[in-house]
């Protein structure tokens, strides 16, 4: 049936009665594609029904749907062209992950990074606003991203700005994990419908207080079912300027097909309340949403999954920081909503009143991280690099200029699979321009570890990068990592014809590409830079005055130890310099590891092809 | 009296009648004071009382405060040890215009940025609830930081981690300019008792829509009063499980110091709604609080200043945006809350409707922006570089991935009087690792309006970088400035041994810099990058082959034009280069631009003087 419809308007032509075996066969597309290639399963499979409902509803593309964060479009891109290349998702030249304007006409606006939906979508509203158009513009925003900055001050400001928006809350009480804080209660509070309740105590407890109440108290309890039906459950959205609908169960077509047509109808901004589970309809899913949130390749069958092979950087630093923390109580540690990504949740168990969780908000989390430490603890704090864009400023403001301890752990740092959204490069440049703090990049877990362990002893604040999955030098036949000298290199590998300085997991592939020169008769040292700040000057000066150096980092051109041993050289006598990274002024795209260093020739093959013709 | 407390302990021991002429006297001192250095006027006076009555009621320094933004801090610093030094305020090595760890044990955070005070104060109080001591953390937060991501995200979290922490809502209708958006609006309509209206209203509907329901109206009736006076006001807050205490008069001591003294003992966070004057007791800062919020010095009796020496920077921004809209009507602005401070204000009054102030928002407000540019239309946003740093990922994200025509001013960039919160230096390192966005500083106002000119018939983003004030070339004789040729740089000057290459604000400092050298015969070639991304790589390679280069650039070193030119001289044959900017690894101090210049040997003769030293 999928295959056959090719625009929306194909959907809208079908009868109620064959929606069920949509969905149905949707999902099995989904699960199966997401049991191949990887992918975001259980956020997909709970929005199944509600994208049907809203592509029956709304007249794409016309009208806007924006996906916040963009991990839950599997349906939409199902349902809007793109059923026959489905099986290409997050392949490299497939389709991606997430929405993209590049991708179909379809998709109104990127997502990736959380809470940018509401905003997107009053852009929309506000041109046609002004120009008198009538599309819709509908916000699909799940209770995670409603916490997040970026929201929140959206909500304040869509009244003022928009005549009518259409928000759909996706509450599925689950941002990667478990949704934190007030608001989250006060959903919680909604769907119970126990919202009242507080109000209710209240009113009675002010009643008392006036001359002759004992009636009104009565007359209170009369009035509550109605009061409690029509008006409480929204109140917080209302005094925003926002109506409130809902709760609506979203896996019920027929209930959120009459909800989106009643408020297409409506004046003003309008909160849809919606309830999906995440995972539903896949038993293993619904079990572990946190598990299928975003997954590599598993069994559609079972859910099972390869055993993940060796230690990774994540979890070495969850280990490292359970062992840290169990001989210095001072160490807290602070997350944005990624307990169990970034390797927090053993820490979390053992250290419950130590551990924060804030939701998904890295400005927030890192001030407050900043306040733990300035009011005398070790506060670390591990966040996706790409989501520490978010909290630049504050490590700015908050952090570095007061001096203050604090570990940042950039995860998934430089290139990963999800593409544009998810490199992880921005932190590199701003960061590398701020005072007070360090910049270290481990090769390999064990490396890390070590790493951590010296972070958590250094008065001042230091920024670990590292990237997602493992590195495994095993094959070299490596010294163990030297301890952690701060500023210092470590030299792998010593020759005489070439210098190959690089950084984390590139020590990888500098040295699969030492072996292919050295088959070459061209003898390598290759050092593991370890610190991009500060810079171990002395080291890469003595050796770059002897030999033709090579840099290789997965960073962007221009923004690492390139430009810093370009400055370095600029006066002094050397041989010829070649920088190896990821090209500037380029939109990286998504797909496998070993695909896109292929693409962009970052092979050991590669480089040292280049290295022989350019130097050789 | 004021020379007399030495700390909040001497404040406690004085006389509630005294208290009146205490103020008096803060707000002479600070009118004074500010009047002769310049500061931020309005916001000071109208939180004399409020930070009276916190020190009356409070014990810092082991009691913390936390000073939102930290513009209204004045008070606190008179009133913990700093009387004596205040006349030194905002001058090179004195009193600092923001509070500071550095600067004194009784400022517990650094501020500057907006809506960190809660995250902070969060942080202390963790840190206190785990220890089991049992300070006060009291955040003092504006209703224009109220809005702010970072404040909500923290109102979301406060209460699933502390104990209890108090925030006062200095509520005085202002960010810089008027607040905006719905909380504003919910604010007023507490602080004007109509917050109950639409409820009532609605409730009368729910009720008369069941049987028999016209006693229950006029039950509804009868317990308005006591449901509006005691339940509704702070039902907002009450949500996020916050206890809401006001409004409260903010300039009646008696009232506050009860207020405080009360909430002192709750045992869950609140938040007390205090209703402050900006501009409070002194005429014509409350008639014009907005001009008065950050002021140069001006004549303490009348508030008269200087009319300023000609057209700026901002101004020549407002001037050319308005007369560019008028021929194009897709030009739409958006700002975060600084319509006046960067010249906006002229294009808001001729276009209201194409105008958005989003408040003090601006991760939101370059998303917003965004959405507009993908609706079809140009958005400029001007916005203090310094607080761009909030909006980076933004940028990156939905902006420069989706390659939209966004065109963002970044006013304030580089150093600045204000010190280390508010120079302007980390969008640049930053957003020159991204694609699709170009990157221009202009040398002087005239040079920005063609700049502007240029960016908005520029298909892609743009970011225009440029200092407050002025900068008036007029005694260097050049010709006229070039029309702007994109990535082309400016040649303002021919000569053959030495090449001096600089940008924006810096052509002055190089030109006078030439003028030094050339009274030693030593002749120079002066350029004027204005390209930073895409760099005039061509150009400057060819004067660099011929004779030793100097950068001159307002960038902390290592980000900007000396990275670039290091790197492009890596593998070719050059003659020596000298890179002038702000020292890395520095915390820059606030004082005046001469005094920081000459601290920091970066002013003509410091160069000239280098210059001659190393270079011939």
């Amino acid at each position: 049936m999928l295959e056959k419809l090719k625009t929306p308007d194909d959907l809208k032509k079908l009868d109620e009665k064959e929606l069920d075996a949509l969905c149905g066969e949707i999902r099995k597309t989904i699960i199966e594609t997401v049991a191949r290639n990887g992918g975001h399963l259980a956020p997909n499979l709970g929005t199944v029904e509600l994208t049907v409902a809203l592509h029956r509803v709304f007249d794409c593309p016309s009208d806007k749907i924006f996906f916040d964060v963009g991990h839950q479009a599997y349906t939409h891109k199902l349902l809007t062209g793109r059923a026959e290349n489905f099986s290409s998702l997050r392949l490299d030249d497939g389709l991606s992950g997430f929405p993209s304007r590049n991708e179909s006409p379809f998709d109104s606006f990127i997502a990736g990074h959380a809470g940018t939906a509401v905003s997107a979508a009053m852009g929309f509203a506000c041109v046609r606003d002004l120009e008198g158009k009538d599309f819709h513009a509908v916000a699909v925003v799940g209770d995670g991203s409603l916490i997040n900055g970026i929201t929140l001050e959206a909500l304040n400001n869509v009244r003022s700005h928009c005549k009518n928006l259409i928000i759909v809350l996706n509450d599925n009480k689950m941002s990667i994990s478990s949704s934190v804080g007030a608001l989250r209660n006060y959903l919680n509070r909604i769907i119970t419908g126990t919202a009242y309740n507080r109000f209710k105590a209240a009113a009675k407890m002010a009643v008392r207080r006036l001359p002759g109440s004992a009636g009104l108290i009565e007359n209170i309890q009369k009035t509550e079912a109605a009061l409690k039906r029509l008006i409480v459950p929204g109140f917080f959205f209302e005094e925003l300027g926002i109506r409130y609908i809902g709760p609506v169960n979203g896996h019920n077509i027929s209930e959120l097909t009459k909800t989106f047509s009643s408020v297409k109808k409506f004046n003003r901004p309008v909160i849809v309340h919606v309830i999906t589970e995440k995972g539903h309809g896949c038993d293993y899913a619904v079990k572990a949403p946190e598990r299928f949130h975003g997954t590599a390749a598993f069994d559609p069958d079972t859910g099972r999954a390869e055993p993940s092979s060796g230690r990774t950087f994540s979890s070495a630093f969850g280990e490292t920081l359970l062992r840290e923390a169990k001989k210095d109580p001072s160490i807290l540690a602070v997350t944005a909503a990624m307990p169990s990504g970034t390797g927090l949740a053993p820490f979390a168990k053992a250290f419950p009143e130590r551990f924060f969780d804030t939701g998904i908000t890295e400005g927030h989390a890192m001030t407050f991280a900043a306040g733990l430490a300035a009011a005398g603890k070790k506060a670390v704090i591990p966040v996706y690099a790409t989501f520490l864009q978010r909290a630049l400023d504050n490590v700015f403001h908050d952090i570095c200029l007061q001096d203050l301890p604090v570990v940042i752990c950039a995860d998934r740092a430089g290139l990963v699979e999800d593409g544009p959204t998810h490199h992880g490069f921005g932190d590199l440049p701003f960061l590398l321009s701020l005072p007070n703090i360090s910049i270290l990049s481990p090769k390999d877990p064990g490396e890390l570890s070590l790493m951590l362990s010296a972070a958590l002893k250094h008065p001042h604040s230091v920024l670990l990068r590292y990237p997602r999955g493992s590195c495994d030098l095993a094959a070299f036949s490596l010294a163990e990592s030297a301890p952690v000298v701060w500023g210092k290199a470590e030299t792998l590998k010593e020759g005489k014809d070439l210098l190959i300085w690089t950084m984390g997991r590139e020590c990888e592939t500098a040295l699969k590409t030492a072996e292919l020169l050295e088959e070459k008769k061209i003898s390598c040292t290759v050092v593991n830079g370890r610190f991009y700040k500060p810079f171990d000057e002395k080291l890469f000066l003595s050796l770059a005055g002897k030999m033709p150096a090579v840099t290789i980092e997965d960073a962007v051109s221009g923004t690492g130890a390139d430009s810093l041993t370009d400055s370095l050289l600029a006066n002094v006598p050397h041989k010829r310099v070649l920088h190896f990274s990821w090209p500037k002024d380029t939109v990286l795209p998504h797909g496998t590891i070993p695909g896109i260093r292929k693409k962009f020739r970052f092979t050991p093959e590669d480089i040292a092809e280049e290295i022989g013709k350019k130097l050789f």
